[in-house]
């Protein structure tokens, strides 16, 4: 049985599990005051291009949503989401439990786009209502879609006219950035967003998340917000030596290719038999909508996650890949495939 | 120039301010632990037939919604409301505020159905989304329409079945009980709901609304809430004087009636001269779509708000009637469509 | 019987009822955005000497304290007050509901001074530990004091160094600036202070407290605070009409001078009974230390409160005169004290 | 350099990073829904006899504590803490930030007893005030004591005759439970709270605190609150994993054992060199009061933290040992020590 669930399914990457190891012994200062944290958030710098940047180490994605978020807003503003957003249906609330409302806009591929923005702002124009003040995107998506360049540029764009913060969620930033169809790097989303976060759980890393605050504003004070929030871990520097090694060689971008190879090795294993995609197949996240019969076949050998029911005879599932997917466990897959394909 | 802009407009019934004026330098118990607020009590608890209702005077809707939910949910649990629910658009997150999330189905005419809540029930089944826990909805709605007993009924098994609890927002309840199509009493109400409001402010009260509360476990320490919310009045005799007023000898009712009536030339008026409703007219709110002409000329003498624009020719506009509406501003209004129908 | 429990005792003072129900059937804006609250505002930034403070009506202390601070903190800072003060200990936590922790000092005569806010600070230096940002005084204060323009001066020079905002709590703020030894003025007041609030419940109003913001800072958005925090009153006006008048011809101080007098006639007769006072008597309320004889005796024709037990055989207990006290209530319970004390 | 500044200076005991290092590329479910989690939380029931607990894995102390108590409380609800309590000092507001207040009492050897908090409760009457419901306690306490059985007995039983909820925060239980003067087991404090974690970050976990829930109340729906909170590791069996191995064969008391055991060593030398301490040394924490020049000559070789400063030639200092302090290192401080003490 082999899980394609999710891409956070085994422990660390071997290069960075080694890197624990050899310091494990090291005492280091704790909150994140260490030098493992400081090497690593210069590498990061570096990668951004961004020496300004400041970059807090932290333990997972609705913690760092609900940080970021809570710290950039006023009681009474809100934050722009796509309704598939991850904020708005996959962390139980957290914005809400901080005290702000999700506002949402219906996106078929998962990305927001400026006119959906301004048809939210046209809407909230006094104080009766709340006031939109951040953009929360994630690449890739929930869906497995990628922003290009242009259209982060656009929304960018976009959220700078009009006084909002463009926040990025990129848990699973490493497979949009690898995938074919990316045309952005590191340094483009510091450019183009005013915090962001590189998601490290999902690309390898034991744990953690970088979160990267590129606008001034946004900065004073904030371990006081990570402190309070029970995000700051006494042994920071377990996360900081996490993205020493995802930014030492390019081990990021490596970890997360492996993922997306996986997952193009099912994709076209999928195709090739005939299977429709409910969204763009693009990174490491896949949505077939297969055959019922052959989801209660696949079953007996792999596990997946439910999505939803298109009609009556198919059902959609979502495929994860991740760094540490075995070519042996793709290719299982598309034998198993082929075989139902065949009938 | 009249105003048709809100039910609000005006200071209070004239047998109201009698009230207040008369028992002014009386000396009372602050904090609503005064013989006026337990009187007023008394009436609401005998007019719904529930004797064991607690009730509890506030002094306006988002106060006393924010309150009611804030006080009946967990953490992570959530409250239900159609789309054009005041407290999902008008209420400047004040739910959010109090750490909740608020689920929404698209309501074409304001009124919540089992299917639509059974809808999103189906979609929240585990810790990694919030809990609904509450239905909000309100009687008369937002946009003017009313329940019916049977609708109610519904709605009230529903919840049971489901383990929600049932609020209704009664800021305009007054308004429906009174207008035609209404086959519900308070009695009624009290039975199929677990906590409701019954409106003051928007029905001849100088402020104040009457939270009741029927469900055993929603009653402990509901006054540490109002009290931490800010909502206790030193002088809360000032509300009990009022609401002992409004159901003394039927007031309620007719103050609500004359409201209903003023709406009805209107309403007569209108329909004379062709005109259609984007939403059934039915209680002291109407939402006539009405030729930009009109919108314009009749805008010289009366005052109402503009709801929407449905094509580039017509605008929908908002108009409400009070209890202080006199029958010679109604009948200004139907000479003024007279004379645009005519030409 | 009579009370001396509180100062919001009775309704409205005539002059003011007068004006309601003078304006009662007059038609106007919602939400605080009408004529009355402009002119009041007016009137109020007039006795200030300050055109461009920002006034906002709200309906209690409770509720204009938690907006207030929660308007002006970040989630990671933190408000100083003393142990008595209103926020700590008399508001169920409303503060620490909007998220803020209050930092005390303890102020025998419930005032605080720069050196204990020093203290505090010296003891928050970093980010595992909440943030002061904002000092809290009230005055009067909880036990009846009031500041001197010496103390408030210092006081506001002291966080104007050290980046706080001073916040007066001003409801009881007419028997403070109308005490003998008071000499602070209202435009004193709004020199020295980020923000404060005119109570007017406590000093002849049906209800309702000016909130009154001159630090630039603090002025954006405000009224969303107020409407999602439940406090925008419906019919904003009337309260706007009651500043009006307690601010048209000095009806504010005249009412507070009232109060103050008939304290003065309780504190003649205690003194000349020989009774101590557990703080210094100086506005309307007083804490004289009874023998329990007499706090019993005094029981069967006066309402009070009791403060504490400083021993075995005395109880001290709180006397609050109102702007409604008749010269009548202070003479019978001065006649009542003497023929106790002769035994 | 060796520092004694904490005992979160190191990584994982090497059995916990063993395991880890085993188990790294074995697929399990997400979220703490695995074997690892099961299998550990199985082994900390039996330890503490209490087949019906509910226990969770966290990552740090912060973040327990405010899940536990916004878990347990109602919006009016506060929490009671010594004023030296972590909750109250040293965690940035976080229960605050949750919404509630923090009740405190002064407690020289920072352990809480029944007459403080009837003192508090005796306070907190009515709905002005919040409602006291739990009682926060820490063993070992922020100044390194502990509790007896009969202490937590007492505690204990006068929180359950007046309906507090006792919560034990455990983050150096471990070293309470194995200190020389310890009565208690695991499971005694199990059989005496309502809820408690054990420390794991502390005593030799990369990071992982394990909250036990024995009250049935506090059960349901504990889930939601974790993810809400960004607490819920999408790795959750890193934290299973560490726990098994702590409860495997006695690794918690080891490593625990190990920390005291240094301590002693310190301890023996600073008395023998005639040192006096603030707080009765017990764990592994201990807070000598040195001359100023010692503080001064020590600190060239070792690093610790400041405490206070009792008079103007002293300075309490605090040094903490760890389950991974070398006695090459306690012997060195020992000489040092006996060096200075020699002149």
């Amino acid at each position: 049985m082999y899980s394609f669930n999710n891409d956070y399914s085994e422990g660390a990457s071997p290069q960075i599990l080694d890197a624990l190891i050899r310091e494990n012994l090291v005492q280091n200062s704790g909150y994140g005051l260490d030098g493992h944290c400081r090497a690593a958030a210069n590498r990061i710098r570096q990668e951004i291009r961004r020496p300004d940047a400041d970059v807090h180490f932290l333990t997972g994605g609705t913690q760092t949503n609900l940080i970021a978020i809570a710290a950039a807003l006023r009681p009474w503003q809100a934050v722009i989401s796509a309704s598939t957003g991850h904020i708005n249906v996959h962390e139980t609330g957290a914005v809400e439990a901080a005290g702000h409302k999700v506002l949402t806009a219906s996106c078929p591929d998962g990305k927001l786009t400026p006119d959906q923005i301004a048809g939210i702002l046209a809407l909230h124009t006094d104080e009766h209502m709340v006031q939109p003040r951040m953009v929360y995107i994630s690449d890739s998506t929930e869906v497995g879609t990628c922003y290009t360049k242009q259209e982060l540029s656009a929304l960018s764009g976009f959220c700078r006219e009009h006084g909002l913060y463009l926040f990025l969620d990129g848990a699973r930033l490493g497979s949009a950035l690898t995938c074919a169809s990316n045309d952005l790097t590191l340094a483009d989303i510091a450019a183009l967003t005013d915090l962001f976060y590189i998601g490290g759980t999902k690309n390898g890393a034991l744990l953690g998340e970088a979160l990267v605050i590129v606008n001034e504003a946004l900065k004073p004070d904030f371990r006081y917000m990570i402190k309070q929030r029970g995000a700051m871990l006494a042994k920071g520097w377990i996360a900081g030596i996490q993205f020493e090694e995802l930014f030492r060689d390019g081990l990021f971008y490596r970890l997360a290719s492996h993922a997306n190879e996986a997952a193009g090795q099912l994709r076209q294993a999928l195709e090739a038999c005939g299977v429709a995609f409910a969204y763009p197949p693009c990174t490491n996240q896949l949505f077939p909508i297969l055959p019922d019969a052959w989801v209660e076949a696949l079953s007996k050998d792999f596990q997946f996650q439910f999505q939803d029911k298109p009609d009556s005879t198919h059902t959609c599932v979502r495929l994860v890949t991740s760094w540490a997917t075995p070519p042996e466990a793709a290719e299982a897959f598309r034998k198993a495939l082929l075989a139902l394909a065949a009938g």
